[in-house]
């Protein structure tokens, strides 16, 4: 393991992280916000100081990293930014333990959006500007990693990655994979600019705005709201959230695409189709279940139905409406959505399309075998057979995910929660989600869990964000063999 | 397709009905139950005429089955058996509806145990003994269709025989499939004396003694008592129970191996381990969960818990506590077993724990993969690799068992239950199990459920019980086709 080149990257991640602080550091300027100010600068000026003396310290590192030590460094910096994140919270008092300052950071950066915080109006606007803003970063950071870092370590086997194979693959995309990165970053910043502007047309001011537009392009779900998007009461922004979200959970690569006029792709690519085709199957069944028992008319049902649905589907988590007054099959429909996810490619979480289409596929195929055992049969998606060894590394993510679901509900079960709470809580923080049902539904919260809950939670919103092998994979001893 | 074969092997299902149908009947005349006697032989005298007559009409049928029909064949025998032995419930008016009749037979046969009888103990004694017979009967179809009827109409592409491959496969057991179904059909009866023989000595008369060893040994769990096992108050009631409730959960070709004195088969058996190994860690949390809390020594603590956790994890589903009241941690650990089910070639349903097993080792194996792209590993069991199209067959079964899991949340959903009874419904009616948590608790039922959602779920029970691909199969067009 080349030790010094772990930590020289960590380092450039430190000092990077102290000159992003400086960005809420001048919303604190702004607002007039001195103790969140201060409290801004007092981090990033030793972590921007520590960060380049390290950098200093390791420069003879060499360049060659491994494929083994890249799990090492992806996990890594995800708690090194969330760790440093999370001190302006516990600094001002915004956040008093450091434990729920951790959470909350963490939840953030791997795009949960689960809040430990009762009352989040009361928070300094500064501070509610940094917690969207981790969204947004993270959002960014998985952008980079599945499209630039994954491919670049050589993480072939990584599921993700491999499963974006049969679609436009990132080879193909362009050959230069720090240039693609740049160009999907160019079109997440191109989109959040839209969606900013639409916001603040539909009558948002720019805070709100800018921090709800965080929030959706990385599917997070924090909101400076209490009452999260509700508390806006508009059609319009009701209607540009739940577009932005849905544009969110897709394939970014997609995107690029569309802008290089190769439309056969777009219209072609199997998950998007599925995607939608899962958005548009749960918004009907939703919009018939609301209708004359939660809501009067049709457009109505339609508004709040196509918001959660959006909202859940692709792991973002902001709410219109507090689903659990909802007729049970509505409810039924939002909890399978759970279990679905966003593109891959996308910044959404959960277990994404590709892979349960592609899952899907293999159960029809192997019917086929049963039917004519002397048969050659495969799975297809976008016109190109499924590998074996392909499918055999979704089923190795499925089992894992489906294992740490329930090895998640029985911790949480251990705080004495019901086992709805319990299970969803589980969906919840490994998808990515950030709501469930239950204590943690829409208008509920993480706060009543205990300290020792709140740590395995954090590390299980990191292990569903970087596709589950990343960090389980520092677990298992042939890691750190020889 | 070969029509007329299939009629033939139904015609001879139904005149066995009709010639089995006379027990209970005998039953009848035994606690002098006129109206119960006369609806068994209303329905066993037509019935073994019409199946006669069947029997001589299809006389030109041939003997040739092709594996393509045997899928028909498997799933119309459950449905046939399941309407015939309906009938003495509705016409006794014991069941006064057919969909109720229809559903409860079904969960006789399937060994599922989900009852829809408020009152168990309002029933005519014969057909009370009528109802657990239909669990011993279903479980001795499984393991004839386990070990001798899958194999012996090629079904080698099905999951279960495939999954049985790398243990003391069918085929060294004996060379005679049908003589080693004989054996294992011995062994079931030769198991079920000696658990009514100890029943009786523990203090249940002869009655109570076979009805309960029915339910036992099939892993159905139908109890003539309203308060299940709990009725009886008895430690060794309770122990027995619980010790052969395992026993039947146990792979049965394995029993074969001790009596031939392979002992070295039986110790190496990696599904055994870890079927044991789940029982005993799920025992022992939820020893710990319960001490101090719902009992107050630490040996009623372990009575409950380890009937409770043998109970849902063979799939059996009898109870001596309502789970509903104990604290969340160890209610979570039952919702964990609900996952999990029997070992092959067991009278258990559920998943199975060799398809878990194997789904783990290739979870694992995965990440011997990113570690070392270009090493060469597979999981093993029993000392022998998993097969690359073995794997993939589970995991075409287990993804289509969640896919169905979702959808029968989905559908109960519909009739305005909670998303727990919901989602623990679709649980304890694919996995076979029988009560679940909310409404269809340890001493709920199922009879406030819809008149469609009770046929959905006969037919849900039917599916998992059959290792869902022999059911879904039918549903393929490819299927029909030609
Ligand atoms: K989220
Ligand atoms: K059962």
């Amino acid at each position: 393991m080349n030790k010094l080149l772990v930590l020289r990257i960590l380092s450039v991640l430190t000092w990077i992280t102290a000159i992003i602080l400086l960005i809420p550091a001048g919303v604190a300027l702004i607002y007039r916000e001195e103790a969140a100010f201060l409290a801004f600068i007092q981090v990033a000026v030793p972590t921007g100081i520590i960060g380049a003396l390290l950098f200093w310290l390791t420069r003879k590192s060499g360049i060659t990293l491994s494929n083994h030590d890249g799990f090492l460094v992806v996990t890594l910096s995800w708690i090194t930014v969330a760790a440093l994140g999370a001190l302006p919270f516990f600094l001002t008092g915004a956040i008093p333990n450091y434990t729920d300052a951790f959470f909350e950071t963490m939840s953030g950066f791997t795009t949960t959006g689960a809040t430990i915080l009762t009352d989040i109006e009361g928070l300094p606007r500064s501070l509610l500007f940094w917690r969207s803003f981790t969204h947004w970063l993270g959002g960014m950071g998985i952008i980079v990693l599945t499209v630039a870092i994954f491919p670049l370590l050589g993480f072939k086997g990584l599921q993700l990655v491999r499963a974006e194979a049969p679609g436009p693959s990132v080879d193909k995309l362009t050959h230069k994979i720090t240039h693609s990165a740049k160009i999907l970053w160019l079109l997440y910043i191109g989109l959040s600019a839209i969606e900013t502007v639409l916001l603040m047309v539909a009558g948002m001011n720019l805070f709100d705005a800018l921090t709800h537009t965080f929030g959706t392009m990385a599917t997070g779900g924090f909101s400076p709201r209490n009452a999260s998007v509700a508390a806006y009461n508009s059609v319009a922004i009701d209607i540009i959230i739940t577009v932005f979200m849905l544009l969110a959970g897709v394939n970014f690569v997609l995107y690029y695409s569309v802008i290089t006029g190769r439309f056969r792709t777009v219209l072609r690519d199997t998950e998007l189709k599925v995607y939608l085709g899962i958005f548009a199957a749960a918004t009907a069944v939703t919009t018939v279940a609301l209708h004359g028992e939660t809501y009067r008319s049709w457009g109505e049902s339609l508004r709040y139905a196509s918001f959660q649905t959006a909202s859940i589907l692709t792991t973002t988590g902001y709410a219109t409406a507090d689903y659990l007054y909802w007729p049970g099959a509505a409810m039924a429909v939002l909890f399978l959505l759970m279990f679905v996810g966003g593109c891959a490619g996308s910044t959404g979480g959960g277990i994404k399309v590709v892979r349960l289409t592609a899952l899907f596929k293999q159960g029809i195929n192997e019917m086929s075998y049963l039917l004519h055992p002397r048969g050659v049969f495969s799975p297809h998606m976008n016109r190109t057979p499924l590998k074996k060894t392909m499918l055999l590394g979704i089923t190795g993510f499925f089992f894992l995910y489906f294992l740490l679901l329930l090895l998640t509900t029985l911790v949480v079960s251990f705080s004495g929660e019901s086992l709805l709470t319990s299970f969803s809580t589980a969906l919840a923080t490994l998808g990515n989600i950030g709501p469930g049902f239950d204590t943690i539904g829409p208008t509920g919260n993480y706060a009543a869990f205990p300290r020792g809950t709140k740590w395995f939670l954090s590390a299980i919103m990191l292990i569903g964000r970087l596709e589950v092998f990343t960090v389980l994979i520092l677990f298992t001893p042939r890691y750190w063999r020889k």
